[in-house]
């Protein structure tokens, strides 16, 4: 069967798990009509505009951290900072906002929603593997997006956990240590072909679960499997089906 | 209501939600047998003393971390050394010992079972707060023993996630920060009195639930609530009244 040997699944969130586009966009809405975005973007389009341009300096951020020229530094803190930098694109002056409307915003982010086959799929897979998430977002962040809509995690893992930000080696391999696995009974499930080769690379096993809409309907990336990964499913519960569970 | 304005319960583990004593001592119990343990101890008595010699050396090993004479290292680590430790008291050479068989005995502490009040307890409890284990315990430990029994906890936190075991300060706080709340929004669960002073000299709330057979039936210490902690409950189940879930 495929996955032999496998005894931890552990998922990418961001895109792979949630659709943080809609849900961004869905949150911050409110706060671009109440602040006059769409004077600067048509007011249709800014929502998702938004999400896109406070996604798009999720980046080179971290770069900042994996690079060593900043020390770690938990997710929830550099979105809170890209909102500052993301919200003059769009005619919004942070300064003339109150801190406490900015911190709600960054909440977005903790409200994201599973793609609809997400907790079913994973709820299968539980049955007989560990299941985690292995996010650069920080432990409160998936804790919360999980405790919403009932994601049944076995453990919180990921960036905060081993102090490195994918795709970094040591993302991964210390991820494996704490599991006290070697890194072949683990098997990383993500929408993103990057993702996946940097977990390879560290000899950890892959599925790909393409998730076409994560960027919106004119998506151009990771529409296919890239590599030769050990599994490709439609979604979740179709890799349960293909795990027979 | 008692805890108001509390967000995050989080437990200790060993003696609080796993009777610890009992499934070490279940687990010891062929191993003791087959190594002739019974020619120093009577075989009917062993198993429980092999538990009891094995965790009194918990303290002390941790005592090293703690003080900084060691780096962090996790608690499964500290298990294997003092399994070796304590083989001799019961007349076995650890050197006789094949590892991979200590390895597995080691394995004894994955396997403990919660008291019967836990799951039932805990679930009603997640309805409204955030669960997770604060224990001294690591990621891999706590997540083995809570798959085994379906313990639903939101995340595994604990001593290594922030590199600091119990009772140090750090321990506590790191954890209030990872969690983004105010150490008042946190309510430790604990049988131990020393856990829960702890705990309130870092701001956290407190409730004591005893276990007076955590020791065995001759167990002295922890049998009542020796501060004047937020909430005092018989068990989990008890608790979750108490907060009216």
């Amino acid at each position: 069967m495929a996955l032999d040997g496998v005894r931890a699944l552990v998922f990418d969130v961001f895109g792979t798990v949630v659709d943080w586009r809609s849900g961004v966009a869905r949150e911050a809405d409110p706060f671009l009509k109440r602040h006059g975005a769409g004077t600067v973007i048509p007011i249709g389009f800014a929502p998702t505009a938004f999400a896109d341009a406070w996604r798009r300096r999720y980046s080179p951020v971290m770069e900042e951290v994996r690079s060593g020229r900043r020390p770690f530094t938990r997710l929830d803190v550099l979105h809170r900072e890209n909102l500052e930098a993301v919200l003059p694109e769009f005619g919004i002056d942070p300064a003339s906002v109150p801190a406490s409307e900015l911190d709600e915003l960054n909440l977005a982010w903790h409200r994201l929603e599973p793609w609809p086959d997400v907790v079913v799929g994973l709820t299968r897979l539980k049955a007989r593997y560990i299941i985690a998430p292995l996010s650069n977002g920080n432990i409160i962040l998936m804790l919360d997006i999980a405790k919403r809509s009932g994601i049944p995690w076995d453990a919180i893992l990921g960036a905060e956990v081993v102090q490195a930000y994918k795709p970094m080696p040591e993302a991964y391999l210390r991820t494996a240590d704490v599991l006290a696995m070697k890194p072949d009974e683990i098997c990383l499930v993500a929408a993103h072909n990057g993702d996946l080769a940097a977990a390879r690379a560290c000899g950890l096993r892959t599925a790909f679960v393409p998730r076409p809409t994560e960027h919106g309907a004119g998506q151009t990336t990771d529409l296919h499997a890239d590599g030769d990964w050990d599994l490709v499913a439609g979604d979740f519960i179709e890799l349960a089906e293909w795990l027979r569970l």
